[in-house]
């Protein structure tokens, strides 16, 4: 990509912006400043339950991981960052860690809890955590939670994300009402344990890892509970939690109706899975989710700034740091796109019962390249012109084994 | 089916009862007890987009479906009432039809509204009704509904079901959030036209006759709407109305928690269709929803008598006598089979994290043979020991045909 | 879209070829050179089962459906050729009817037979056709397909495409094995009836009308009886006729990889429908399908000429000859896209295992805008620069509505 | 279950054989000759990716892995072979693994092998293995197969069973045509390293661990690679492995139709998973299944003997002895119930076109309570009358536990 050619497409592009009334620098702003946090756990390659094929160089420690996120945000200039995962990601030394990240640029998203796995705890989440038929369990899974609320204050994250895998695997082995109820009450004493400028974020999943119910399997759920805990606890929206040809986009503009979006995980699926790359599958249907976004909240349906932003995402036959620069540019595209649709045309469309021009002003935006108008934001920003490229260049990957070795393994999925 | 082995059977089966300390007779009234609506364009049959075929002696008007119906009634004794549809089923002498079906014995089910369709009126809904861009639209299909239950008030109804086939076919043709506030809105004027006996049923589908999106595409923005609505709207469950893989009976107990389940609309699909015999695809499926059914009624989450029961199918390959015939035998052994689950065994399972006995447990309820016991039922209640061979040696269907003629057809889907 | 603004976005379009070694001239030829069939059934306004919305001007018989796909050549200069539906297009004077479509520059593409309705023939289809346990319902349907040949014929058309609606509703209903030999000896018999310079095309669908089984429901159903009929009876793939989630463009490779892919109708889906318009749900999907076409005539899988191409969708929501327009578009663009891969790079990719890479690279093609060179072709071809613009322009369909009345109504789905 | 309920439930059930003109002797014995073969890897605690708890006495070795299965063997009477993986199991000592086998009553039942994981091999299966880009890895995983069969060739096993994991994530990693070119002549490598009274059975599987594109999805391509082996090559069914909503059971009536059947490898899933005990979700799919698997032997489809059956699930929340006394018991119900199926009556329905007495007739046989009948066959065969009371009367969990300690492990899925 010749400085050039990247000139002359920012022209051209910015020619076709005229008959929109679109300012070229104020949609490199806009580009500019969205921003996408990035988990500890994405930069670990994962895995599926059949194995795990090593990246190497993987970071070891919480240190490393930040390191990758800092060298992530230096390249893209697209994430500021990091969600932490408890107990993957304990800072040993909080005030070292938090000098670290704001030395990188990089504050502290959400905090992620695990009540999904046993790692050494007294009780056995086997048969559920928050929503646990023993009232033991459900205390313990709710004092794990208000530990990472404590660990999260210490280092100015300002959200919990619940990610709640209950449920059950064979019919009568889970009472649905009792372990929602369950759920319900263990939530509202998380929720009374967070700090008032703290939102929390609850998604939702229609299976796996249990595969006959899940506790909190769709947006419905999800929504109902939060109603019951207060006004900052908000839907958490995972591309990737969704049953075959749900309308995503939908739910987006559902949630956005009733204030309740808390946020995004994205990623990318074909099978009902949830760890292939943003934009790698569906693409046009992740424009059509920030069509949403954006006029939610152009329409004043539910604040911007209010919406949180993550990839969740970590396959295991990418170089994870790769893997991120790709997700991060094909979310920054399909922001882009959507910011182009003529919405005062669309709105008359939608007025005239047009569903032809309807489409062609959605397809107008989703067709146009906006490759240029993301990378002059970059540019602007400091950051790489093509990160991928540069990655590869200075043989990153290639240093981090040297640093970290080939087997190193980072924690998580 | 000899007397003496029904007999036989019964007396097996009530052996199987002393353990779980069931009372027969108890039983026997339960599923006695227990009646189905039948809609009134069930009787005729039904089609696909790429035809139809007649299977004569259909019913041409109303008085002939409520014959059908009583007749039904009278073999079965699993129904007693008639859902209408309008404008099919608009009563030209209403006390002649009220008269008609008392002497049936058979009463009016909630009414059902009809705006997805063109038949006259002065605007069309082909870019949707409740929900439509243009108010004089929206007014005219709520007036269309405020009718519907005028009628139904001359029949004694007490209920409006309210299918909503808005949506849309392609990105960018509906307003998201626009389209569910003013379908909000419409069912609130509806609503506020309703006598106060009688509540308002609220369905979703996710697709069909709209296929980008539906603007009541899920329990969750039923659940929404009837919340703006009052506490006498509730959500309808349609079995054949989910995406795939749906974990249905789940779906039960939620509303059930919420006091939210307004009641079924019986059917079973294979490929998301909806409009196969209930019972003919997923018989354990239909077991595990009455499962919740009788839980939640027993726990207090949601009274039994606030939930209604209708068959919806129509499909156009068998005799749609026959076929409601095989329906409500369906439902009735399931519903008898979900009545034998030793619920106190089943939640010491849950306690206990036992999940090998609570299938078992639940197991043991369906893989018995509950046929002796509904055929008891329905003897006892004067109906026919097997409905569908009386219907067939009667050559019933010949005497229809013989008097209605041979292409005689019903109106209705 | 003035004039200018083309050239410059042709001549920046042309810049980005040097690097890959593609010469422009050369992929213009190639989108000129890309001609797309058109039903006669997707002229009027199609429908679901639950009703039907004219749009007016809908052409009433084969010599207006002929003026429409006459209209679309001459705009799009994307189509030359109509595929008939018997009973529903039978010519009436087949000369006259054959000079029409010569003056329009239309020919006579494969002919498609109706075994799937009943209008008026002998035996009814309800139970199904070629398949029938009554052999002489069998015998009916292969002398249907017979006489569809022989009308084929007499119009120079070179093809038969059966689409077999033949299957069952219930379980029990049909005998899967017996249906499955019925329907190949069938087959057999209008293979051995059709001209030797003709091919059949032979589709498939999982499920609609029928909701339980249906006869040839995979493409391995499909190419299993092909090869019992002989070298000229190939697979065709309908977009909309698979189950959720399926990765239609393998299928396209694995059918090429034995030389047994018939061709395509065209379409969109987004919950197992078959009637959107082509591109409007899943670009990326239509994109990735032309990737494989591309390569499988590349490396020599299977003759891109041997290829037929139809586009197979009627929605009842748009103007039909606008929804073409914009089929032939989105099509023509994927193709275009397609045509833009490195392959030489891909391969490279694929045999280092550098996933990150080969995505690059498909992604690349696919974020170009390459409307300017479809745009170009058009031009070139001696068709509008905006076919939709000028069709609107020009007022078509109000012309169409004037001279054909508002209430016209084509035959067919 | 006293013994003389036991004898009752035989008398009636009896009973109902008369007018069938069913044999209660030959009843029982088909369903006690009916065996299913257990793989080593179901006898430990599966998992997923989010984590695996332990059952505690979980058998350590190929050994203790026997004894589980003699165990089970012992007490159901309706498994008597055992299936290896390797590497998981390669036996240290062949001869005292044949006579520990030999002792109790098991034999040894297709191979398995592993080109899915590294576990130290040269080179990495990331990318694939017999489809591999490759040829050395090609090479390697053909090697570790012709490995495999030698091990199996000590052991007195018949068959290779190759489940192949290779595919893709994201669109442009792999090629497809030449990943299927690929696979094929690998396997007709390892065909060829076969003995000739071996057999192979090749699985197919939509998705995972791959998540774009699996390089054997569907029957169709299994089929196709098969005729490119040989006659003894044979397309196995995993009941798990197929997209939402697919009809299985047409599947498996369209293998025997061309004498393609290799096995079943049986599980249930609600989600496209594979892994939850065989009848607990969807157990009238599984009857209609063996309807079809019966039809087809009777009908000279296929010999029956000639279709190898096991199970093939392993999930964490069971104690995998238990899970297997149920899976067993449920296959044998769907069995015994589909024996009952009258299929003189059936056919003539099918002639008729009499869809509801069709219905009719599989739901008479499948409402059928066969307990009775599969416990006599138990009975009689030896076995305990109730597998599971026995397993629990006597701790023998408790004793494993002891035995083996709270962690052991058996490798494995």
């Amino acid at each position: 990509m010749s400085t050039d050619f990247h000139q002359k497409s920012v022209s051209l592009f910015s020619e076709q912006l005229v008959d929109k009334g679109i300012d070229l620098n104020q949609l490199v702003s806009q580009v500019s400043g969205f921003q996408i946090a990035v988990p500890s756990w994405a930069l670990g390659a994962g895995g599926t339950r059949f194995g795990r094929f090593s990246i190497g160089g993987e970071p070891r420690n919480l240190e490393e991981k930040l390191d990758d996120i800092g060298l992530l945000a230096k390249l893209s200039k697209r994430t500021d960052a990091v969600s932490l995962h408890i107990p993957w990601d304990i800072p040993q030394d909080v005030q070292a860690i938090r000098d670290k990240a704001s030395n990188l640029g990089i504050s502290f998203d959400a905090m992620n809890s695990n009540t999904f796995q046993d790692y050494g705890q007294p009780l056995s989440y086997k048969m559920g955590s928050l929503s646990n038929a023993n009232a033991a369990i459900r205390k313990q899974a709710v004092e794990h939670n208000l530990q990472v609320i404590e660990i999260g204050k210490t280092l100015g994250s300002k959200g919990l994300t619940v990610w709640l895998a209950d449920g059950s695997n064979f019919p009568g082995q889970a009472h649905f009402r009792n372990a929602l109820q369950g759920t319900t009450e263990s939530l509202q004493e998380i929720y009374a344990g967070m700090p008032e400028d703290w939102k929390l974020l609850l998604e939702y999943k229609p299976y796996e890892p249990n595969f006959y119910h899940t506790v909190i399997p769709d947006w419905g759920t999800s929504a109902l509970i939060c109603r019951q805990l207060g006004e900052r606890a908000k839907v958490l929206v995972d591309l990737g939690h969704h049953l075959p040809n749900t309308n995503i986009e939908q739910i987006v503009a559902t949630l956005m109706h009733q204030d309740m979006l808390a946020g995004f995980h994205f990623n990318d699926s074909k099978f009902g899975d949830d760890d292939l790359s943003t934009g790698s599958i569906k693409p046009y249907q992740l424009f059509l989710i920030f069509c949403e976004l954006i006029g939610g909240a152009m329409d004043g349906a539910q604040a911007w700034e209010s919406i949180s932003w993550m990839i969740d995402a970590s396959h295991n036959t990418k170089d994870p740091i790769e893997d991120l620069i790709q997700a991060l540019e094909s979310i920054s595209q399909a922001y882009a796109k959507a910011l182009l649709v003529d919405r005062v045309k669309l709105t008359q469309c939608q007025l005239d019962g047009d569903v032809v021009l309807a489409q062609e002003i959605l397809q107008d935006a989703f067709l146009t390249d906006v490759r240029a108008l993301v990378r002059e934001a970059r540019i602007q920003s400091g950051g790489e012109a093509d990160p991928l490229a540069f990655y590869r260049k200075e043989k990153i990957r290639e240093k981090l084994i040297a640093k970290r070795g080939k087997n190193a393994q980072a924690s998580g999925l």
